[in-house]
């Protein structure tokens, strides 16, 4: 039995965690930490666990941490997260980690886009978890920087166009829209139900969201060569789900059907990527709250362009499901344990 | 392993028994069946179980049906339900019905609400599903009469008071709220996204919802009397959730604190009510998806009235979960087995 | 033209009012003032009213908005109100009051539902702005303490009965449920989208809830005695909108008909309640940024309780609309003037 | 006094126009038609309008219909439109066409797109209904064919753009995302509530959306030549709004403050047209039930793309709004004439 530590558990992400491990055969929870809610049950935060999960919420002291887990889940804001991480390490722990601190291999690009990165050393020894692209350095990893639900979306959708070399990678643009669980449990005017419900809005437009780096950071190692793209995040009035429409050139015209083919090959044997066949799209309400990434590939005829639409729980394959999937690789369990579930629709 | 079959697979009761089952290590979905969409995959009505579930819908011809099944699902609307159900039985299956054809055991009560019963014979085999109420008949039945949305939620909401004999039995009135899955998925005017949208109402208002019948049918037998109640519905802009705020007077003043003992003693071992302490209320979100049935019993003090709020998701508890409940009873699986999902929360 | 200021301005009840006032012929908003957010532009906060409505807030300095204007609006928190009436009271000036500092005609009431009275002085000059209910009164009023918006739904839906003496003054309960915007715009875990999307729930359960008193107050002024009543609220996904369904038994037995022609003659000529013809029922969608508030009176046969259900939009008829149908009022304008529009739907 | 008649008015565009000219001085509503509903009142189908517009629908019988009004709008689905408008014009009248029947100057182009045009005469006197585009030839109009939802947000959003030949025409890629009233009113189940709600998906990817020739039609005029491009709809649960978010490579670089100028000047004195200030983002929330398109040109630094976000209310600019706008142009009132209220916000 692996026991397991949540690090910033009265979040979104945090209760995610949760919920998921609640049916992992292999991990017991053993340790919640929150800064706002010490002392409280996460039951009393979040009634849905009442009677099936009611530890008290903790302080973080990573020392004490530590001691009650094999395995951590930092679900902090970044910047907290690289302040407990290398204790964790020191200590001997695993670390899966939900901030983007880790993320950006390159501390000036973590500094351009957040602030002077405070554990360079370890970064350079974190491993960026998308199983799908880099499995095999996951399996024995210390540190894993569990990727952001955009790039997740995005990166997947445009992994086999790019290992392949097919568009023009000046060509990109990236056109996300993410469910409001994405702006996290904090108390903020722009996150009250009536400024949200109802309405559908840009923002960070011009190539100012976070997430960018590291989605070209990712892009440019399967390209071969640095890349830079455009991307512009809306907000959807729906809990969960991130969708990505991918605009590209290719090089050379190309067909719906090759298309289709090029990505369930590349993507064969995958448990939790679902290539659509020509004339089915995806929905982020057919993957809410299961693991999946839905992708629809296809051909503007008229306009020659490729068109990716790409969907995921933005809490699941976007954040804890995917932390999940990245634990099993590191400690050896079967990939797709406690990740099983299907989506619950509607 | 037991062979099952779902009649009735193309709307959300049969989507919501294909994922609970889905994770139930004992059972095998072998037919599904739909009048509408026969010869199509499941997975291309319903994508969420795209690569996990893709069985062809078939015709419902129930000597075939009964031939790939132990035990038939009937997730038909009523009069559909008693047309096929004498064959299953006749052939020795057993069937969960989760219709209303055989709720009210009085066939002229039926006749009233409905329309002439087809079947009294076997209506009078029929148990009643309410696993807390009925558990003991149930493990042994052949025809198990899944109960109502509203009904699950208003008699777990009463029984303790009734069985106690503690309220005027004249007195009660039952508020309750649902979401839209309770309308089903036909194509009406009424349930449009716009119709139901940021908007809040009551309907068949005036005891003419027909789950009238099935509640007072079974608070009579609670309550030892004949009674009747004032029952009303509304619809609220959501996918899942019943939610019943139930008023009655007490014979004598009673305060919450006793209320809250008499019912956590009442329900005492129940894996799935969950009474809620003093201080504590429940709401529709925190029972979506899982089949659990949260009860806050409380007293106005001011007018000595006593409330029961009590909250369930009308196709977990008030459909398709608790056919699972009732199909492990039936078969002698643990109780809980398939339904320890947590709730999905946002 | 009257100049007309709103304390206040940067919640939603502020908003409404600007909204609404902005097609008012005889009325220019001359003043706005925001604790949080003076110095900026009112369609900085609101991006509704660019170009339309472009005026600074100011900081509260009461003298300074009573030189700036004729008739102010507080949409204050309770106690801020009361700590500014006073002055703009005695420089002359006539007060719309939104909060519900002036709303409870006994100050002890008053302190022992919210705190101690600040200025019973001015309490006893307040007309309780229900025009429907005391027309004549406000038309002379310096002061009118605009009702809150439970107790609108819940007056008007009662008033015909209590007025008549045709029900059981102990047997009233009213379950009523309101759209988001009911919390207000304040910065809330609570209030935030994911926290109330697809969920529905009850609040302040057992007579708890600060509009009792309120309800109570003119309900037992209709019925010329003392009565108490069980409300209960609840919150519903939407953005705007309050719908009450009260119950009651009647002395004697009654039809729908009658029921129907005695609000009907209750209601005669008044510009903005509608009774619903038997066989309508309201709903908050059907009165949305309307001044309506609609009224279905109904008999539940088997119990002979008297069900009536009445539904506005809490911003207009339950806040903002009826503080500028106040106003129309005591300012001699026609009644109706700026309230014309027709709801928005869908 | 303009007598009126609405062809078409138990859909939601319908009831948009009668919510808009219940407010206009010079308009008197005469005539109401529907298919499905005649001989039922308008206000049984829409109970916002009960005690306001409380008129009879009738059979769409053309001559009749003319003989009661001066000017007709024509609110039916493509095809159904073209077989009524030509009676209405040979007796005389003013057409206003919400169809798509008359926006396509080309008939071929129709043809391919939906079926041949049965009024190729007629088509050729149309007046595409954009009126910051088109303003003095529909002065004259006796037939305008206003526009469709997404191509006013998409056209608007270029226009100064192409008018100064600043981008690459080959470049442009417009993502687009409507309010489910878009989908109309009758009963599938693929707008029903439970289908739609928290969930967000694309649709008729790849350029096969009906309104990719009128957008690119409009488009080539502005730009001087003919030019294709990629347009993306997709579906956002709310139940008014059009966000576009386009993109486009410019020919030199330039930068925002430069582009927001620009905007500024071209669409100077524009009455519904807001170019938000460097900073500002729309939001379909903030020009609900108003006839305002709000945009913001912006530039990708890193990219060096122009992104331009456009939005409007569906229901009012994107179809009934823009409709009385050109009514207003048509018959010589004021042009913002009916059209002053602002959005409802929340």
């Amino acid at each position: 039995m692996l026991n397991v530590a949540i690090v910033g558990a009265s979040g979104y992400t945090g209760l995610e965690l949760i919920r998921l491990l609640y049916r992992h055969p292999e991990v017991a929870v053993t340790c919640l930490t929150s800064e706002q809610s010490a002392g409280r049950k996460i039951s009393d935060i979040f009634p849905t666990l009442l009677g099936r999960c009611d530890l008290a919420l903790e302080n973080l002291e990573p020392v004490r941490v530590a001691e009650k887990a094999d395995l951590i889940f930092t679900a902090l804001p970044h910047k907290a997260a690289m302040e407990v991480v290398p204790t964790f390490l020191k200590l001997g722990k695993h670390v899966i980690d939900l901030s983007a601190d880790y993320r950006l291999s390159d501390p000036s690009v973590y500094g351009a886009w957040y602030e002077p990165h405070l554990n360079p050393a370890n970064l350079k020894k974190a491993v960026y978890g998308l199983p799908e692209i880099r499995r095999a350095k996951i399996k024995g990893a210390r540190l894993v920087a569990n990727p952001g639900c955009y790039p997740t979306s995005i990166i997947l959708g445009l992994a086999p166009l790019l290992k392949k070399g097919l568009i023009d990678i000046k060509s990109i643009v990236a056109d996300s829209a993410s469910g409001v669980t994405g702006a996290g449990r904090s108390a903020k005017v722009d996150s009250l139900y009536c400024e949200v419900n109802d309405g559908y809005k840009a923002y960070a437009v011009g190539g100012v969201h976070r997430h960018t780096p590291e989605i070209e950071q990712e892009l440019s190692l399967l390209a071969g060569e640095q890349l830079v793209i455009t991307f512009t995040p809306h907000l959807v009035p729906m809990d969960r789900g991130i969708l990505s429409t991918i605009y590209a050139t290719p090089h050379k015209p190309i067909s719906t059907e090759k298309l289709f083919q090029l990505y369930q090959e590349y993507y064969d044997g995958e448990p939790f990527v679902r290539v659509l066949p020509p004339g089915n799209l995806p929905s982020t309400a057919f993957v809410r709250g299961s693991n999946f990434c839905d992708i629809a590939p296809l051909v503007d005829q008229r306009t020659g362009r490729v068109i990716i639409v790409s969907a995921i729980d933005n809490l699941v394959k976007g954040a804890s499901g995917q932390a999940v999937q990245n634990m099993n690789l590191v400690c050896g369990f079967p990939e797709t344990m406690a990740l099983e579930g299907l989506a619950l629709f509607p």
